[in-house]
């Protein structure tokens, strides 16, 4: 028997236990031999549920308990996440997690210790919730050089970017209405300003390219700014805006960043809608793939983090084999990426746009007949930064436009 | 160093050779050691290729040969791929492969020699070509209960099918198209009669629901009969015909079928054109999944194998853990499964069609003015039987429709 503690009874931790109950017998046959959940933390108590048996409110329980191999950290945070992480794979006990800030902020030093232990610490639950994006990139692409990883990584934001094509609403009506159903958090900044897209990607591109990328290096751009008239043009160009955690293996290092993008019908990323989350990667064996599901959630999320608990149990006092590395990425300039823009100007004419822009192609809307936008071949982020400085008032928004290499 | 050895210098084979000497340098620093091609066999001669150099003729040479711990199986059919993955396997070799046929046919009996042997017998490119989609049940999904599997697994067919759809061609054009480009073989029978998804959703069915599965108990339909008019009923009632491997698994057994079916446009699966595959997994605890990519091509499915190598030799000398499962599934009886239907008639009124069909919705197309056709209700697949024998010569043609439970 495997004896397992759940640090945290919120919504995924609560998850986490609702799965090795309902699925008990399941992964116990699957394994070989049970998992027992012997302790849940929480500071709170639950009077009435299950949960109360095995509830503790001292981690040092936990830790000191020769029992446990193996804990689940979904309380969040990287605050006590981060000191009872530490401790428990110092004590020999794996951890696995959903917790993104803390692996894209603590990452280095608790893989380090995992190892130094012979421990695992597993994450996938933090990108893509209960997409298996991260096994995929270890595990199915080991034979792989991976070189793009493109994701809808926010669910809260993509089911946002969808009401507002799909209705006609602002980014205030929609952001609303997202908090009223509890897609929304009461503070929806980390969301709508891209943070969390942006920890998922650096963990992500990490993996993928198997050098260590840090968040702080990763240009990130919110969806504040859109409008419903950029929507419209859109989809004058049939595309969807979806916000993109985007990264790129190049000779000349590593390209990444958060932000909006036009994404043109013909991509299997502009079929990602609601709250679903969908990560793009190419091998450069593979190919295309793509991997599609619920990118957050009690259950999906904690299916993710039990997966990772059965994984730590089959290579007990062992550490799981992943790509992650702790020497950093060479990354790309910002200035020095290439991508295709749409520009939308106030009546900027096309010989006016020829002189700034790379090959840029008209497109008008009915709705804004004053208007003038573009689309533009490929050009580096700082000849396009210099020249919608030219355009001064006359630039109303730009948004990058989604090109696979 | 790891010795491997590739059976067959093929299209999947030569790929293989070509990802082990592209990726050599990252697939050893992922291993922490080397993979060697030591042999690849095949009986003909490639003067000029640098494989000449480890070329050999005789399969005596390599499983006689103590260094050889991995074979690649990339020849394809069940003769001789079954008597050397046989006798590989009782010698000590782990077998990677993409052969879905042989896997289909002796999976029982060759995971059994593997098992005790304590090697592996892998086969993630069997299935969805370069999609790590065994990987993903056997591994991501370990705490779920998986009760549904739907996949479009056959290219050559859902080319043909987004063909038919896209250009009002007809079958036999199309087809004849797709032999020019290299998507259908000159003999298409596996592809668009079924077999070939038959064996794949055989396959992906046993490791989701853990019970042995075989092809020769699932109802095969295959696309021959699909007309240029039953596309224009699919987009009138906005969806595409896709042929798909589907399975259930329910509290009265395991329901299969290779069939056509109507998809929806709200289905993540509609989207999945041209040669592509996708496959959708709905996990008890992790919800809705879908994977994507390229189903078939040389140096995708050569990307899964070498990624099934790796995995050998990363547990070398011990059984990968997977959910093949000898015992057999208790499989429903085809007559008893439930489905909505798409029929088509010669313009049998409404009142007809209620007394024979569940909740029927008519359906018009401006093309087909003397007909009339309805999408139903849940039926079981014997009642709908029942009734269109009473329609005689007004049955035009019937679809499923795919709904998800």
């Amino acid at each position: 028997m495997i004896n397992i503690a759940i640090l945290g009874y919120g919504t995924v931790g609560s998850g986490v236990y609702e799965v090795f109950r309902t699925n008990k017998a399941l992964i116990e046959q699957r394994l070989g031999e049970p998992i027992h959940v012997k302790y849940v933390l929480d500071l709170r108590d639950f009077p009435g549920d299950p949960v109360e048996e095995v509830l503790v409110h001292d981690f040092d329980t936990i830790v000191n308990d020769p029992d446990i191999s193996i804990a689940a950290e979904v309380m969040g945070g990287t605050g006590a996440a981060y000191v009872f992480t530490k401790k428990a794979l110092e004590a020999g006990i794996s951890v696995c997690t959903s917790n993104k800030a803390l692996v894209a902020e603590h990452g280095r030093e608790l893989m380090q210790i995992a190892r130094d232990k012979g421990v695992s610490y597993l994450f996938e639950a933090s990108c893509g919730g209960g997409i298996p994006i991260i096994r995929a990139i270890n595990d199915s692409l080991i034979a792989d050089a991976i070189d793009e990883v493109a994701g809808i990584l926010n669910g809260t934001t993509n089911y946002m970017l969808f009401k507002m094509a799909e209705e006609g609403s602002d980014f205030d009506e929609v952001l609303k209405e997202a908090q009223a159903m509890g897609y929304a958090e009461a503070d929806p900044t980390a969301d709508v300003e891209g943070h969390d897209a942006c920890r998922k990607i650096a963990i992500l591109s990490t993996l993928a390219y198997g050098k260590f990328i840090d968040y702080h290096d990763i240009p990130t751009e919110g969806i504040t700014k859109i409008t419903t008239e950029d929507m419209k043009y859109a989809k004058a160009i049939r595309s969807r805006i979806k916000l993109l955690g985007l990264s790129r293996e190049t000779e000349e290092g590593t390209i990444a960043i958060v932000a909006p993008f036009m994404v043109n019908e013909s991509e299997s990323l502009y079929n990602v809608n609601d709250v679903f989350n969908g990560i793009y990667v190419h091998g450069n064996m593979l190919g295309d793939a793509m991997f599609y599901g619920s990118g957050a959630g009690k259950l999906p999320t904690a299916s993710a983090v039990a997966s990772d608990i059965v994984d730590a149990a089959i290579h007990l006092h062992k550490t799981v084999r992943t790509n992650w590395n702790n020497e950093p990425a060479r990354m790309v300039e910002p200035g020095e990426a290439e991508w295709n823009f749409y520009v939308r100007t106030k009546g900027v004419k096309i010989t006016e746009a020829e002189s700034l822009f790379a090959k840029p192609k008209g497109v008008q809307i009915p709705e804004c007949p004053e208007e003038m936008a573009y689309t533009t071949g490929m050009m580096k982020q700082s000849e396009f930064d210099k020249a919608v400085e030219k355009l001064g008032d006359k630039l109303i928004s730009s948004i990058r436009i989604f090109n696979r290499n």
